[in-house]
């Protein structure tokens, strides 16, 4: 291991650059939100700085995606200009063996789901931390709420066996504000056992945009992982 | 008929009294929006000024009927600081034969539904034209969308055989924009047959924060009619 080289960073740089190989020339991009996601975006500026990448254009799921997207120079669009989404690259809290995920750590997964879930091939970028036999275990599932309708839709969440709680800010005082305007609350179950299901009981409750749950979203993962002081990049 | 009193106006204020005359002193009172639900709001007011009706707080469902609380001195309280509703008072744009609803005619449907369905009684004030054997034959039903999605959920819609358009606002250029900073797709479906299944699969659009069907919600449908000039209310 070279020293000054933090093996987490490089796993998540590796992860990063794996996927942003694979956008090709002329493409629309969906661009995610969270720290490896960020290396993505980094390393498809560096591709198109060098000219290996032509014509591409983001759709940002966050106002950070959007901020680094312009960084480093990629080009940005809207949904309300394009036919299709061709590839989009995003990370995830939870993985399960059927490609199902828990997302919202970053509290940007509304907007996500609305770019991720567009996506003719959507990647996804996690460490094998993240890798989990069922949904739920280790992270709770975070839910975007309208704030006047807080309370009641923790009422209504206890009634379906989960544990609420109101995700609080750090730098701010109070809860969480999403880039809507909007609250989290993360919810712990305890065991998810049809995520199809359970995405859509939670959506139909009042007061609620959408919750972290991606059900059928993903097409393929890309697991980083550190093997003595090595990363290395795996898929599945 | 006396002369200078329109009937439709006199029907309105009826019914608003007849839903208005079912509150109890000491209870909390969701108060909708729409014309008809105006008079209710005045005839509650009237009551407690007069000493008929003591100590009750009302939750608005919309800015409008915060501003006619205000007016008419209803006190005011939040979700966050009540543990049930009693009664609410709502207008629909159609109502059907199992008092399932179409509502959102005034871009407050999602908080509308918050409101209405903690409600322990949920009384729906309409005139006799809202009455139709199936939801979805004279009014289209509306969707509140976050507006970067507008043109996704739109092609979702139509993939789901409906037919969307955005709402346009009037003394406003370009589309009506909700008091949560959302618009309005107002959808026509051919038919609506499984009203509780429809509300599920839109919802769970990414991108759609509620649409109008309201399943289940309603107790009591208290239905004005002008015949000969005169002013009835009936219930179903």
């Amino acid at each position: 291991m070279t020293a000054g080289l933090d093996p987490v960073k490089l796993m998540k740089q590796e992860v990063g650059r794996a996927a942003a190989s694979q956008v090709q020339s002329g493409t629309i991009v969906g661009l995610g939100t969270g720290s490896t996601t960020a290396f993505a975006i980094q390393f498809l500026g560096e591709r198109l700085k060098s000219g290996d990448l032509k014509d591409i254009k983001g759709v940002p799921t966050s106002f950070q995606a959007s901020v680094l997207a312009k960084q480093y120079g990629i080009p940005l669009t809207t949904l309300d200009e394009i036919e299709t989404i061709h590839i989009a690259i995003d990370g995830a809290d939870e993985v399960d063996p059927n490609k199902n995920l828990i997302k919202g750590g970053g509290a940007a997964h509304t907007r996500e789901k609305i770019v991720d879930s567009l996506a003719e091939q959507f990647i996804v970028v996690v460490d094998s931390s993240k890798l989990v036999d069922r949904l739920g275990t280790t992270f709770p599932l975070p839910l975007e709420v309208l704030p006047l309708a807080i309370s009641p839709v923790m009422k209504a969440v206890e009634q379906l066996g989960g544990q609420p709680e109101l995700r609080m800010a750090i730098k701010k005082d109070g809860p969480v504000i999403t880039d809507q305007g909007n609250m989290i609350l993360d919810v712990k179950f305890e065991a998810i056992d049809n995520p199809a299901e359970l995405e859509k009981i939670l959506n139909n409750i009042p007061g609620v945009l959408d919750n972290g749950l991606f059900v059928g979203v993903a097409d393929q993962i890309l697991v980083g992982e550190v093997k003595d002081g090595q990363a290395t990049v795996r898929e599945f």
